[in-house]
């Protein structure tokens, strides 16, 4: 039977939200993968040296086992060289969202002025503090991420030393970035590889599917799977899985996210297998990650094998994408 | 207070349903207007003479008013002359869908082979039924409007004397293609002049605002306003209210319609109000539709007032667009 074996499987790009749904999502991440990048637009945000300590402390407990890391982030403000440097053991990235582009957004950067944000940046730059942003403008939903290049741009232009992730990329246009300035980098989910905005409202209204970015255009959809199979070294995998109780998720106004953390691993293999790029996966889900962020990711290896596996219709609360659906890959064993 | 007197408005794409769902929306469009072109994409499709006069029989008992003409139509196959001659009297146009587009359309026209067609569209051409569009191919959502104008191109120019409406337009396309052929005509609906894309899936995702075709870009809505606005005299109101049980709307995976019926009119004068075009609506709502189909209204005089008016949260099983929210204008009285 054809298998796969992926060391140090990371997700760059999470939300494991806190209370209840934290301790239904958490362990379902931490079975397969190494590590992962932990949003921090809680409610209120992620702003304090305690606030970080104390959530990674719950995220720790509602893992209960050693062999995975929850790299922390912080919510973007403008802080302090001191206010950084205190932090800085404690935290791998500062995520950065303009204001009201996505859930529990409210407090973002309203308006992008370079000056008042140049000791932060500068700072982050020197400590090694990755700078991770949601690049959307507040625009036509299909323009919102090619029209936030122009402020990719400019922070890449002005703050050169400072590594940018451009996160859950959904565009042509972000691709076309990433070789213009050294200091730009990307995530990409799964999702984004697999639907355009046609599976989210081209047949039925779905709302498992309706996330932020929104799924794009078909020529979109192709740039990025091109990137993300060739294993382009400033691309890694951030699953951007973001877990809404069903009950909202199908009413009248339902938030943003779709829900893979437990099948992205087999769905990653179900593309780059079908794609002939099964050898390139573990470059995209860690070895990229690890070279980027410069990490030393928790030892694991899973074993994925061709064989089919029934999505569960619902993990606790939660709806998962390609719920009750059959995909190609399974996971064998963790070792 | 500022008011307005249309006469005989009419709706020239409404869909009624049947059974218990006609009952409830039928009465609330012929309380306000003169008439209804009224779809036949009923589970079967309505494409007998028998049909076509039983269903009008229904309609006619749902509402239980005289000042109201259900202007009948049959579902597009390829008739004989023949039959089109028996059934011309009872009918006033002829709907086409391509197979798969939208809600019970899957009888509908799978290739689009002009000389198959052309017995029936010359010989509809000859009794002037006018043949009704949805204009869709099966295309990426965004696209699929634009890429069917080629199949307007070459039924225009095929069938000269065939009246063409393009229904339910949404894009500037379509409206580019309004002066190009002399036979093709359009309907617009109130929701498209009102909403984007944006309004359906750039914030919380609205399943009372999705349709097909879907609401698209700022520019089309533009464009669309502009021929409204000015009556252009190849436009008309054609509301496209399609109700779905509110059970069926706020599921996983919702179906295509936005209801307007009963707020349409009111609607209507708020968007012509806000661009001081009122003296414009009568045209857009009433005239231009009789001269492009030649028919002569029931007499009826709608007086609507600038007065809050409060949308119900639902009529019967059936929720509105703009739910419990607050139109400016509102009904004074029906003579």
């Amino acid at each position: 039977m054809k298998s796969i074996t992926l060391t140090m499987p990371l997700d760059m790009h999470l939300h494991l939200r806190d209370g209840e749904m934290l301790e239904t999502v958490a362990p379902l991440t931490s079975y397969s993968f190494s590590g992962a990048l932990v949003m921090p637009n809680l409610v209120p945000p992620v702003t304090t040296l305690d606030s970080v300590i104390e959530y990674k402390k719950r995220i720790k407990h509602a893992i209960g086992r050693d062999d995975f890391e929850p790299y922390m982030t912080l919510f973007y403000q403008n802080y302090t060289r001191p206010f950084l440097e205190s932090v800085q053991d404690e935290i791998t990235a500062i995520k950065l969202y303009p204001s009201g582009v996505t859930t529990n957004s409210e407090g973002g950067v309203s308006s992008f002025d370079i000056e008042s944000m140049r000791e932060t940046l500068e700072a982050m730059a020197d400590l090694g503090i990755v700078l991770s942003v949601h690049g959307e403008t507040n625009g036509f939903v299909m323009d919102r991420e090619a029209e936030f290049m122009s402020v990719y741009e400019m922070l890449a232009s002005n703050f050169p030393k400072l590594k940018i992730v451009m996160e859950h990329i959904t565009t042509a246009n972000a691709v076309e970035m990433l070789d213009r300035y050294e200091n730009l980098y990307a995530t990409i989910t799964v999702h984004h590889l697999i639907i355009t905005l046609d599976d989210v409202a081209g047949g039925m209204l779905r709302p498992h599917l309706f996330c932020k970015p929104i799924a794009k255009r078909p020529e979109d959809r192709a740039a990025l799977l091109k990137i993300a199979l060739e294993a382009h070294p400033k691309v890694m995998f951030g699953s951007d899985s973001a877990p809404h109780p069903k009950h909202t998720k199908e009413s009248c106004g339902c938030g943003a996210g779709v829900f893979t953390a437990p099948i992205a691993l087999q769905l990653l293999c179900e593309v780059f297998d079908a794609h002939d790029k099964l050898d390139n996966l573990q470059a995209f889900i860690s070895d990229n990650a690890q070279q980027i962020y410069g990490i030393c990711a928790e030892y694991k290896e899973v074993v994925l094998v061709k064989q089919d596996f029934v999505v569960p219709e619902m993990y606790g609360s939660v709806v998962p994408m390609r719920a009750g659906e059959t995909l190609k890959w399974s996971i064998e064993r963790v070792d």
